[in-house]
């Protein structure tokens, strides 16, 4: 039924830039038109006071990690990662990754998010049920990690993508996840590679997030980790590469050459102290730059608002240019650029032909007042509470703040109890 | 009738950073116990699942320029002033202010806000009435600038003092408002000095925001800001300095021993790229530094919530230290010292004697799960809709997220009124 419907009177947000008032009419799981015709004999939404943009496409997380929110913060990494992080994370069972991914939809799509990229492990099949039930885009990866079962978890990945790429009328895409540089030495890195690209498959890694692990690459392998990367043949497949906070410029000249995407995850980088990604650079060089939360025990939420609104602040401040990513370049990044760095295809602009994947924000607050610019509004004062309703791939997630496709209550308790059996000593 | 009751099993915050169950007991202005005894014979407000902290004390802002907000965004600061602000501003009146400052107290309410300081002008007396009608906080100042009318304005800030500083059953106080250096030469300062000194009144101040000011001033003066200020006299009655971004060591130490309290605006620094103003190196210091929005024309919100986070992550980010300002910190900062920066006495902490400001956070969103650290979840988390029940001096200003003192729907109408008037060609 809510596969045909047109949203009526609506302020929307162009790729262009430009916002304009007008209907946006949805086919199946498409965009069929936009324009000022009156529309008749169908489901109409009425779009009074509400701002339409693409769906917000959060471009690195790890969703299961929901169950470790607050639980060790403000943590030097590794006291963080050693003592805290990963011991509760070698407890979890199938039904916390299923628990804590579900969870982590109830945000996403509370907060105006319709696809995310996910690295995580074991039962990645977890968070591909996630995905199917609560009518998401998932573009998910088994996080591999070559002393701890490689050849095991490269397996999983596998079979992941084979049992899912696709799935669920193409909402769900597989990855290959090999973690980062300082887990995958070469060799490994070059299994994963022949193993992904006999499948056609792509690459989702953390790339240069520390300062740490640039120095321990040279350290091992006299270069730097793009460069050791690059000579393992996983560039050529097509990278989704998290972080990328310390590059050097023939690192940036790999990334461009080799239109490695890169999600930028401020919030993360500025509470884990790892550095400031140098995003307007990137950009210049015309590198596609999208924007990640990444997981939430180190940000502490799946708010894409949020992060659009930090990329733009962090990048102003780093450059000391108030011009640096404006508004409506923040929401690019956090939708189409999106959209670009998970391969998803026609998905990222209001436009016709596009998938459905839409977001209405209530503009009735205190603080979308005075209305003189919406993308400026929803970026510098909205927060995330201002998602209203939530369209994917033509189905209605949410609207007027119901979820429509998964149990909150039920989800909220669950998820409490494999929180409380996880940190119980 | 809501002078007296109880706020029964809540988590709070205290002073020291523990949190506690237990009740809170309000009787007039003050919090007159907090134990675990079963209230009997009053007003229970029931907190399960409440987190209750101090209100939020926004240290730095212009409440009016709610009226500018998303008017002119993504621009250098002088074009911004210049070209933009400025013009607007100078059509601005009485109802202007007030509206603006009405809308301003909804969102600072709405968001847990119990205190701000305010510096604008003309028609402060207007933002004092806005102040008492909706039951916060205000250290209220008139903004002095030397060239335009300074002395009927500097007459405006001591009438302003003798009308208001005490006033709504102590609820208004008045500071003194030079604007800046390089809109307030020495003489002038000099001229404020004497004037605030005779009433005993305390300065609230833009200080060392941009690199270009610092430049202007040695240029101008062979000397720094603070340097500068510092032989006008102006420092001894009591300053509260607001940004403090580019500051020397001697100027720290003048900070230091002037006992000037910082407020520092993360978000206003990073939107207009000001920069970052030292504050881990000001606290180590013993400086009293508070948090501040500056005008939502500049952040563009007054969300405190919002505020203490990127103060956080700023910092963390800033010093490549992921142990700087920790969450509790940062509440710290938002609650105790923003008491210390606006000179409000018992004001600040959930303990017996002080004044009832009081907020209590709803924990029931996806986004505060699991909760092992509601103060970790508020600051890192959660956003300002949360907020759900705000008391100011023992009377209830928001209960269950409805207004009790202000009329939301005449006020967002009469505000658009004011909006539209103003930016009419």
């Amino acid at each position: 039924m809510d596969k045909n419907f047109v949203i009526r009177g609506v302020k929307m947000l162009k790729a262009s830039g430009e916002i304009v008032m007008g209907n946006i009419y949805v086919s199946g799981d498409k965009i069929s038109k936009i324009s000022t015709d009156e529309p008749q004999n169908t489901k109409i939404i009425d779009a009074k006071n509400k701002f339409a943009t693409p769906g917000l496409i959060n471009a690195h997380t790890h969703a299961s990690m929901t169950l470790l929110r607050s639980y060790s913060d403000d943590k030097a990494l590794m006291d963080w990662l050693q003592k805290d992080i990963w011991p509760i994370e070698d407890k979890m069972t199938r039904k916390d990754i299923y628990f804590g991914a579900a969870l982590a939809a109830i945000e996403m799509i509370r907060g105006g998010t319709t696809a995310f990229a996910d690295m995580y492990g074991p039962c990645m099949d977890e968070v591909a049920k996630v995905v199917d039930e609560s009518g998401l885009r998932g573009s998910l990866s088994q996080g591999l990690i070559s002393f701890a079962d490689g050849e095991k978890k490269l397996a999983r990945n596998i079979e992941l993508y084979k049992n899912f790429h696709g799935a669920a009328d193409g909402r769900i895409t597989v990855m290959f996840g090999p973690h980062a540089i300082y887990t995958c030495p070469p060799d490994y890195l070059k299994r994963v590679a022949f193993e992904a690209e006999k499948l056609g498959a792509e690459i989702h890694m953390h790339m240069n997030e520390t300062k740490s692990e640039i120095n321990d690459c040279i350290k091992n392998y006299g270069k730097r980790p793009f460069e050791v990367v690059n000579e393992t043949g996983l560039l050529d497949l097509g990278m989704l590469a998290a972080h990328c906070v310390w590059l050097s410029d023939a690192e940036i000249d790999i990334i461009n050459k080799k239109n490695v995407r890169v999600a930028h995850n401020p919030g993360s980088n500025m509470k884990l102290a790892s550095g400031i990604c140098p995003v307007t650079k990137l950009l210049a060089k015309g590198v596609n730059v999208a924007i990640g939360t990444d997981g939430a025990s180190s940000n502490n939420n799946l708010d894409m608002l949020e992060e659009m609104r930090l990329a733009a602040l962090l990048a102003k401040v780093d450059t000391l240019d108030p011009l640096a990513i404006p508004a409506a370049q923040a929401i690019q990044m956090a939708t189409e650029n999106g959209a670009e760095a998970l391969d998803l295809k026609k998905i990222g602009k209001l436009e016709e032909g596009y998938k459905a994947d839409i977001v209405l924000w209530d503009m009735r607050g205190a603080d979308w007042q005075p209305n003189y610019n919406p993308a400026s509004l929803l970026v510098y004062s909205a927060n995330s509470s201002a998602a209203d309703t939530v369209i994917v791939n033509g189905k209605i997630l949410m609207e007027n703040r119901e979820l429509k496709t998964l149990d909150e209550e039920k989800i909220l308790a669950e998820f409490t109890d494999c929180a409380n059996r996880l940190t119980k000593a």
